[in-house]
């Protein structure tokens, strides 16, 4: 892995650059669709390639479950299974586990969890799930964390941090006595909460540690705006300038925006994929629900200044019957577009950063999407 | 509409030619996908063109009750609507209205319902059925007529049959007096159940009001195979021989070999989408469902003759993975090949006629569909 900083912004720690990984290079910053079972929910493979995406997310957790490590090692891992040639992220599944597992207890030695589709038990130890994403064959894999909700008690947040900091010590030695590291990194996750001198600590002991990358974890999982973005100014610095910063699980556009200005590289939602499966969509003149009356008769396109397939084809009417009408298409379409929509936005972002304008660049989307304070990040 | 027999087959009833209406021209036999409210389920329209169909069929009734004809007229029609630019063929919505509609009344002059959306009361009448087809601004527009489930009695079935011809004969007075012939053609509908003599007296009525092509309709409604074909095998015939010629909602690839060598031309059916949805995909050694534990490490293609985007793109084991995880996508996958299937088995069928092969074609067809006597059709 080989990561080029090319640009940076004059007013802001933004910087703009080149991931270079194993399946190819990707432009930094970046936005990963997620393609949580080994697919982008609703979209076809080709149509990501034509999107220009150069790399996606995938979770360890379910590819773990389904369709296992036996048919993955027998395919040779996850690019050839769903004949995928460009790069590939995992979490370490750590989320997962603690959100959709059934009954997971924290143990020493890792976490122990039941399979939330046929109930079967099994352990992700730090060690287990390297092996299991080295079976993937993930060209950016996570070491295994603990994330606390929001809220949690600081006793709470400093023991997970703690567990997480363990972790990840025997994550980085396993890593580097078992993984081809030119194949494949390892990043290392910051947790603490929405505590500074936790966030600073967990920072410092990773940086130790000397990951290949580091990945802001524990954020957006319920905690006001403000205090997100708090932490994500006060975390972001800390990590080292010459690697790669990736926020895991942001965002919104605004959120992205935040963080790019504090010196994050990478970024992955489902936020975009989930909202248009829901009828919302993303625009150059902001959020608009495709399910409003007020396009009954509105034969325009979606947004005037996308060029994606489904803007170039349809209108505002059509979509709007496709999505009433519970068509199966009205969810690839809508999430063709906000797919094609968050490619814009963060090419505006990286174009911004490069060409000294990030800051009108940033300007013009805020005014697009205003401030919601009252919403969780 | 100018419909053109370039080939027949020695020893079969079975023609090929070429249909030419106002969208465009469309070699026959044929088979259109349904794209019931203007879509075809799980299916981008652009893959519609990628494998080559040349035609759909959109349903009356569901375009009616939405987007209804206030929006088609505002856009100038389905074609703008839906951004289709080949010819499109409306059933006349009697179907939908007898099998989906709640508290459907047989009137002399139409048939009352409510809507199975939201309980609204309609009447469709001959007249009301061509003027909602004038707004979709279809090809082929069909005459309002009316169905007998199977089984029905002989008075029932002749009940309905008379009622038919009530109806063909103010559906093409109005049509004559109110439609412009060279862009919208009316099809005739023979109904009479599973007794020839009505099929007999219908057809023969229908064919003195001069239709610009006909449909056999009532069949594959839960009959027997054996008197589908019975009644297809005397109906075709007693059609004229340089009309278009239309049996609705057939069907499996069986049942469209026997139907095109009565010298049948057109064909529609939801089957190939809708077992695509659960999982059975046509292949040219047969059916499968894509289901089956014997996948699971398969990582060849479902159909190693196929030239899909789907088949050169990813193995039964991904597709199985991608469906057992309820992926979306996997709808859409599954639509596609059984479409691009459906496609490659006309072009094949007309092939055949056009190349003197038929015989052949139809033997192999039949060896990889064997015949399920029991099924209905």
């Amino acid at each position: 892995m080989k990561f080029i900083i090319t640009s940076r912004d004059g007013a802001t720690r933004a910087r703009a650059g080149t991931l270079e990984l194993y399946h190819g290079a990707v432009g930094t910053p970046f936005f990963m669709p997620v393609a949580t079972a080994g697919a982008v929910k609703a979209l076809a493979l080709r149509d990501l390639d034509e999107l220009g995406y150069e790399m996606v997310l995938a979770n360890t957790y379910h590819l773990y479950l389904r369709p296992g490590t036996e048919v993955l090692n027998a395919v040779g891992g996850l690019h050839g299974f769903m004949n995928y040639g460009r790069p590939v992220l995992t979490d370490s599944g750590g989320f997962q586990v603690f959100s959709l597992a059934d009954l997971c207890t924290v143990r020493d030695n890792g976490v122990e969890f039941r399979s939330h589709i046929d109930g079967s038990k099994h352990l992700f130890t730090p060690e287990r799930v390297i092996s299991i994403q080295g079976a993937i064959g993930s060209d950016v894999m996570m070491v295994l964390d603990q994330c606390t909700g929001y809220p949690a008690s600081e006793e709470e947040s400093r023991a997970a941090m703690n567990k997480t900091l363990d972790w990840a010590r025997r994550s980085i030695r396993h890593y580097r006595e078992s993984v081809d590291g030119e194949r494949q990194a390892l990043f290392g996750i910051v947790q603490g909460g929405v505590f500074p001198d936790q966030r600073r600590e967990c920072a410092s002991a990773l940086v130790e540690m000397d990951f290949p990358g580091y990945a802001v974890g524990g954020l957006s999982v319920g905690e006001p705006k403000e205090l997100y973005r708090e932490i994500t100014s006060l975390t972001a610095p800390l990590l080292p300038e010459d690697r790669p910063r990736y926020m895991m699980g942001v965002g919104s556009p605004r959120e992205i925006l935040h963080a790019v200005a504090e010196g994050i590289d990478m970024f992955d939602c489902v936020m975009p994929t989930r909202i248009a499966r829901n009828g919302t969509l993303y625009t150059s003149r902001g959020r608009i629900s495709i399910k409003a009356a007020a396009w009954e008769k509105d034969f325009s396109p979606l947004d005037e200044e996308c060029p994606c397939y489904v803007c170039r084809s349809f209108s505002k009417s059509y979509l709007r019957h496709l999505y009433r009408a519970g068509e199966i298409v009205a969810l690839v379409y809508n999430t063709h577009h906000n797919l094609a929509f968050m490619k814009r936005f963060m090419d505006d972002i990286r174009s911004g950063i490069i060409s000294g304008t990030f800051r009108d660049v940033r300007a013009k989307w805020e005014s697009v999407f205003p401030p919601d304070a009252d919403a969780p990040a």
